[in-house]
């Protein structure tokens, strides 16, 4: 399938790493409107057939006030001046905070080599999902080599952001164990490394007590890979304390991925996950789209929720009607034609 | 609609409290067979459609050697002894151990007014899933006030269990709370009761000890139900020993549960999730029966786990390919009646 017109256009501005052209196809890729899907289709199509060397996908959370934005402003630059070309294709919009605002990452937003995508906030998981998916293979196919992916710490997306990333940092500030201990289990059993950042001026002493007791607990758990047992480090992305040990982690970890060859297998399964996760998005919007079948499914909702109908009953009669009028609607068209 | 034949003799002996029919509705609804699942819809449905006082519906879990079978079994008498109908829908066959075998629960398998059912411990977990939610119907269409939902305390059944019951027990042993923390919070986060079992001999002040550390470890969880905070009790099913404080506190929670109209949203909503559920899981089903679809499925399957092929574009001609794999076969059908 040759490439034409706007997507074509796009895409060699992709490949040559052009800022702009990256930024409206990230735009076309977060668009739902139908004409932008098939584009967009095409376009993240012929990037993820680009032969690139694999890039470092990098999922990043901590709760509010944990120094987020601050963080990946001060490791980002780091990265740079590495040589590396870091991007954030999930960072926020106007609208909505997944990622600290442009003016908070000044110098790494203007900085040459870097990229830092607002992208919506808003909108379904899936739909979030998605276009964050895509937006790594554009960020990719133009050559950037490390992808950090940010979340806010709460709730779903960690797991959704976890199915979609090689490696997922946790960063936390100093705290007690018992604070830490009812809200961060579910995170910190995703975490491959885990950051006690702020560790400067008088937080110093509490940041090495806070990383004695996640080293313990991290021993309690069962690693996520094979290759690599979480580890906890302190930071300060004030100071720049540690950074570099980060990276240096951060680093080893990938090695690890790559020698035992982990990372094949990692990547296998999480795109054949998001696959069967995508059908499944793509029929329930298909079946909320079908006026027959929503109609129905509104009807059935109260016997449902009362108990008088069987969920599994239910579920079976909408399933029939979807398809009937689906076909319905293509046997038409065809005797229309 | 009209029950007629086996259907109607089932439903009019399960009405009864018949347990034979009981058995074999139960029978009936496990199977995948698609004229069987056309009688178990009828089945289910006309057992949904009785006027009959909701049922407590209460999921157990606990690691293996913690004595659940025990638990169950002295439970099961006390309730008994009440007047109240226990059944497990969800005990094991020979093959599986999702409930202890029959034999270990002899007292209660021939107790009048209490029905221990083995169900399927294989399949997967969607069908188990749908079986189980129907057996349930079907067990209070045949009068039984409790139900019990057993699961073997590790890995996903827990969730899917917690979501189809009213009230979530988690049954430990006496233990440090190093050991229990690593493996249990996940589990720990949806129980609404723990009883720390074998609370007895050589056991009792351990057991002391770790309902302590549990209990202080409730306080930093955010409660599940806005009517109850989740309690941690000791109990031994060997000596007796508070069982009717437990008894007692399921009582207390569904009184909060009754009082608060927490009871009528909680159904409601699980109700709703369950149906969307089940639709997932029979257009999966449909996708996987269709030789074309399933064909291009694996055909693409190779370029998605390499990433040279983005899920989201794949998902689209998959749902693309069975649609209108679907209508092609419809209108085959209807040109050739």
């Amino acid at each position: 399938m040759g490439l034409a017109g706007k997507v074509l256009t796009l895409f060699e501005g992709i490949v040559k790493g052009d800022r702009a052209s990256l930024s409206r196809g990230i735009t076309l890729v977060e668009s739902t409107r139908l004409d932008h899907r098939k584009q967009a289709r095409e376009l993240v199509s012929a990037c993820a057939r680009l032969e690139r060397p694999r890039s470092l996908r990098i999922g990043l959370t901590g709760t509010p006030g944990v120094g987020k934005s601050t963080f990946i402003e001060a490791f980002g630059m780091l990265l740079l001046s590495k040589g590396h070309g870091a991007v954030d294709p999930s960072s926020s919009r106007s609208g909505g905070s997944i990622l600290g605002d442009k003016t908070r990452m000044q110098d790494l937003s203007v900085a040459q080599g870097a990229y830092v995508r607002p992208s919506p906030s808003r909108g379904s998981l899936g739909g979030v999902a998605r276009s964050t998916m895509e937006s790594i293979i554009l960020a990719e196919a133009s050559g950037y080599d490390i992808c950090l992916v940010e979340t806010v710490g709460v709730g779903q997306s960690e797991t959704m952001v976890a199915d979609m990333v090689d490696m997922f940092v946790l960063l936390l500030q100093p705290g007690s164990g018992d604070e830490l201990q009812g809200v961060k289990r579910g995170i910190m059993e995703l975490a491959d490394l885990i950051v006690i950042n702020k560790a400067d001026g008088a937080l110093e002493i509490p940041a090495k007590l806070t990383r004695t007791e996640i080293a313990n607990a991290l021993h309690l758990m069962v690693p996520r890979r094979k290759s690599w047992n979480p580890k906890c480090v302190r930071a300060s992305a004030v100071t720049g304390y540690n950074l570099d040990r980060v990276w240096t982690l951060i680093q080893g970890y990938f090695d690890g991925l790559r020698l035992s060859g982990e990372w094949d297998s990692l990547r296998a399964g999480q795109q054949s996950k998001w696959m069967w996760r995508e059908v499944h998005n793509l029929l329930m919007a298909r079946i909320n789209d079908d006026p027959d079948t929503r109609g129905f499914a509104e009807t059935l909702k109260a016997d449902v929720a009362n108990g008088s109908v069987p969920p599994s009953v239910a579920a079976e009669q909408i399933v029939e009607m979807f398809l009937s009028s689906y076909s319905a609607r293509q046997i038409k068209t065809n005797s229309e034609s």
